[in-house]
């Protein structure tokens, strides 16, 4: 969401919270991602497979974050992770006062990693802080490689970038190359994986990464 | 975007604006097409289909919204359609002030159509009216068939719903009878169509639709 949308006191409050967020993620000693992608790039489906082969490996849970409906929660929770909702009533992104809304149930202390699953969208979330260590792009290939060219805000300030549904390049107009080039430009730091949720390609070297990032 | 990240004044400002606009179209006699989807839905291929089985039976042009790069209007342009680009620079939809800007080279006297292809997503642009005739919501099978469910807003206020990239069916996880059944439920009036970009399936009737709609 640009300046021109979000009135600069709406920003700044939300600054102050994630600010607020951030020391107890740090006095709790757990690592917090925020993942960010379009409606149907399969954030889900790469929770369910992240979280299944961390099983013994960190303590997880997840916050997840809809419009409406409670069913990604409901999928999260199938693997074994305690899932918060929020149901953001038609907001297209989270903020600061939604997640202290939903942190009230957790035992931070207890976790080594809290996943926040941000609404489906390219735009609105990136603008809004939620004093995560790091911020996960996940772009699906079907969306097309001019993706990060159009959307470059949330390809900029993320530290990781998947590349979802690898498994349909063969059906599907996408020059993988491009998009990694494309953010590679952008943010030459961002770590990337391409992943396939369907065929499991890719999933182990990004769950290996992100154990390590962790403990790290 | 939600009442409580959109100031009631900015909306208002908007409302008055699209009011303006609906009744300068009318005057024109022109008839105006509101496109929204989740980026990577297939909006612009959407739109390249569209105007070229268009060329000769109606009088076109184009408005585009992107966040960055005209590339879009450029692969409209290439159909021989007037393409005029609106980059928002980060906003996260489209607007009546945008609009009105983008509407100051156009002949709209000349024209039986006109379509606006907004920001690549699934919530904020539904809440800015533009002064459109119709909305038109399009979804990708490979977004997954809980979006309508998920985002029930833009599929609620369609007019007009196209269901996008039915050739990638058999590759991926989606219950078309499903998306049906929620739009249905959303907007029982909605006229909804099964295209492909790449086989063609579907895009005649939506076509011939589309040429009734505008002349009738």
């Amino acid at each position: 969401m640009a300046d021109i949308n979000v009135g600069r006191n709406i920003l700044e409050a939300n600054e102050r919270l994630a600010a607020e967020h951030r020391r107890r993620f740090a006095q709790a000693g757990v690592k917090v991602l925020n993942l960010i992608s379009s409606p149907g790039a399969g954030k889900t489906s790469l929770l369910e497979q992240t979280l299944s082969r961390l099983a013994g490996r960190l303590r997880c849970a997840v916050i997840e974050g809809d419009i409406q409906t409670d069913e990604d929660a409901r999928r999260v929770a199938a693997c074994g992770v305690r899932a918060v909702q929020i149901e953001t009533q038609g907001a297209c992104h989270l903020d600061g006062a939604m997640l202290a809304q939903a942190l009230e149930p957790l035992d931070l202390a207890a976790l080594d990693l809290l996943i926040i699953e941000n609404v489906g969208n390219l735009v609105c979330p990136v603008d809004f802080d939620l004093g995560e260590d790091l911020k996960v792009a996940v772009l699906s290939v079907a969306e097309g490689d001019d993706k990060p060219s159009k959307y470059p805000a949330l390809f900029r300030e993320a530290g990781v970038l998947l590349v979802n549904k690898i498994d349909l390049l063969p059906y599907v107009s996408c020059d993988l190359e491009r998009i990694h080039r494309t953010c590679r430009a952008l943010n030459p730091k961002q770590v990337a994986f391409d992943v396939s949720c369907k065929t499991g390609e890719g999933l182990p070297a990004w769950v290996d990464w992100l154990e390590s990032w962790v403990k790290g």
